[in-house]
């Protein structure tokens, strides 16, 4: 069913359908250039909550059930679900999706997070263990600040390199593409999925190229584009080698939350290996917020950022058709506030995932 | 290639084979009972590192290595590696695997992380993804002392609830059975996994059965057991109504590390529902400390406690034929520090791998 394309790459034959997204995000995402698009923006970053941990599990749970309710999914529906966020022990997932009662399998890449959820969930689907499976992950600024920062309360100051945790979650519902695959010997058994989809896929996961964690000795937590860049640009150059194929093959190749720091970083080191990726680059931190309006510094960042403009902007880009073929690539940077704090490097990690129009 | 039995279960009909595995420790651990058959147990607990993180880190670099040195195999010869640890952000995992250059999924499932890891690296190679993965856990009594309670310059009392954080790191490395899948349409291409093995599979890993975070109210810190007994419970009756199978179809029903207080509500809470697992039933937590001689109170815990005696123990009794099939049950709970001083409770999650001796 699947060919390796290289060390590091998978080519689905028979592509994993995203059937359904959903964002929900807080307020400074609500009122920045996509905020028309998301799902939900609540105007209280606390949601009501007690703390801001289970402000940002409500935000997991509120972007599942959205995404759920979009297409009339029950939980009993989805086989498996995979999960993370940025907080110790990632306690948003736990907390934030229990109740589905959906065997659960917890994952954690920092900000790249999205990516190995979705790759997860897309190897179950293809492999022939599920008919659908789930992914969710969520960042909140407030307990991002406190888990690796510092408390709001403490009112410390940001350099001009410092990312904005992105307050929100993006969820994704996957399904096999059965409809294709059937008469094929190797695919899965008939009837396995017999529901017809209520509206169109959004898009469809071609295959991914899994990063390997990259440690260029950067040591400074508040530059995290710059710890991240050679991680993405590793994986994208990797992706090419492997699947053949050159930038020009893409619409558009999305990182996740390089931000400014991080993109003139990327652009760099591609370009003295002879790759310009300057057109068709884009950065979902540097897309959800507007970086002269919203005082932000280097742009969004968090296992929320990518996601949130994954389900919203990204997804609609694809379904509508105005882009064919995207390279998506969440980018996570591998610290610790303990690790920070005994002088550690901060390792990073990027995952890339080719996604299609349905149309193409 | 793979049968659904149930919501939560996956068979592998080509089973996956086990076909290294290694455990290194620290003195307390290779002072118990199973201290013989540890491959590598240090004196010095702080490895020689600058600090305990960096010591666990070490632990999984060392036990990964140990694992490839035995069989003689290469990093690249390993397509993806599955880590993690009880740190913040699994620090153990990214800062000790990063210079293996393996391509890298993260996760998390507390102590359950082995059976997360060993799930999902089974499921890469069942499903066509990969010929050979590697699966990494971790953990290390000091640094989980400072990470979730308090460090151990502070000198705090431990009810006789409390668990001992096993200090050690499992690492096992799986391949598919290709010998016999071949001649089947559904099976992978010929050749895609040529070399010979140089010994013995130790074990093999007919399928598993994925847990769902179980939430009972608990609120207690110092008795993970308590916390953890209703999903190693629940997994347990999962697995039995997924595969049509009772506790007699199992030489061993082995849980990760529920302790002696754990075990005892495990029982209380099967016998309640008709299950006796009294007479097949053994714990990691309790097998890897003398409860009478260690001082451990209710036993060892952590990602090591059960990596390490499944490494060990438990593959060599499957390897030996002295079992031939089990139930190995990884038992997480899935607390952090900010959500125990925020006055949450303290939910879990257990896996179950179904493991048989190659001669069965």
């Amino acid at each position: 069913m699947e060919r390796f394309l290289g060390k590091a790459s998978i080519r689905l034959e028979s592509p994993v359908e995203v059937i359904s997204s959903a964002s929900v995000v807080g307020s400074k995402e609500g009122e920045g250039p996509l905020g028309a698009l998301f799902d939900k923006a609540w105007e209280d970053d606390s949601l009501g909550a007690k703390n801001w941990e289970e402000a940002e599990s409500l935000l997991q749970k509120e972007a599942l059930g959205k995404a759920m309710d979009k297409i009339g999914m029950k939980p009993e529906e989805i086989q498996y679900l995979f999960a993370g966020d940025l907080l110790g022990q990632s306690i948003a997932s736990s907390f934030g999706l229990g109740e589905f009662q959906i065997p659960f399998f917890g994952i954690y890449g920092a900000c790249s997070t999205c990516g190995e959820a979705l790759t997860l969930g897309a190897m179950a689907i293809a492999g022939g263990f599920a008919d659908v499976t789930a992914c969710v992950t969520s960042s909140h600024f407030a307990s991002a600040e406190r888990e690796f920062r510092f408390p709001l309360e403490y009112g410390n100051q940001r350099p001009l390199s410092a990312s904005w945790t992105v307050t929100g979650s993006g969820a994704f519902i996957l399904r096999g593409n059965f409809r294709k695959a059937a008469g094929k010997t190797e695919g899965p058994e008939e009837g396995m999925c017999e529901r017809e989809p209520e509206r169109k896929p959004l898009a469809r996961i071609c295959g991914m190229t899994v990063g390997r964690i990259e440690d260029y000795g950067i040591k400074d937590s508040m530059n995290m584009g710059a710890c991240m860049a050679p991680a993405a640009a590793s994986t994208i150059l990797q992706h090419m080698e492997d699947w053949g194929r050159r930038p020009e093959d893409y619409d558009q190749i999305i990182t996740g939350d390089l931000g400014s720091v991080g993109r003139t970083a990327l652009l760099d080191f591609l370009r003295e290996r002879g790759m310009d990726l300057e057109e068709r680059h884009s950065d979902c931190g540097m897309l959800i917020y507007d970086a002269e309006r919203q005082d932000v510094h280097a742009g969004g960042s968090g296992c929320g950022c990518c996601a949130t403009v994954l389900a919203s902007y990204v997804l609609r880009q694809l379904r509508e058709g105005f882009w064919k073929r995207i390279l998506f690539l969440p980018t996570g940077a591998l610290l610790s506030k303990t690790s920070f704090n005994e002088g550690k490097t901060v390792p990073a990690i990027c995952h890339a995932l080719v996604l299609e129009s349905v149309d193409s």
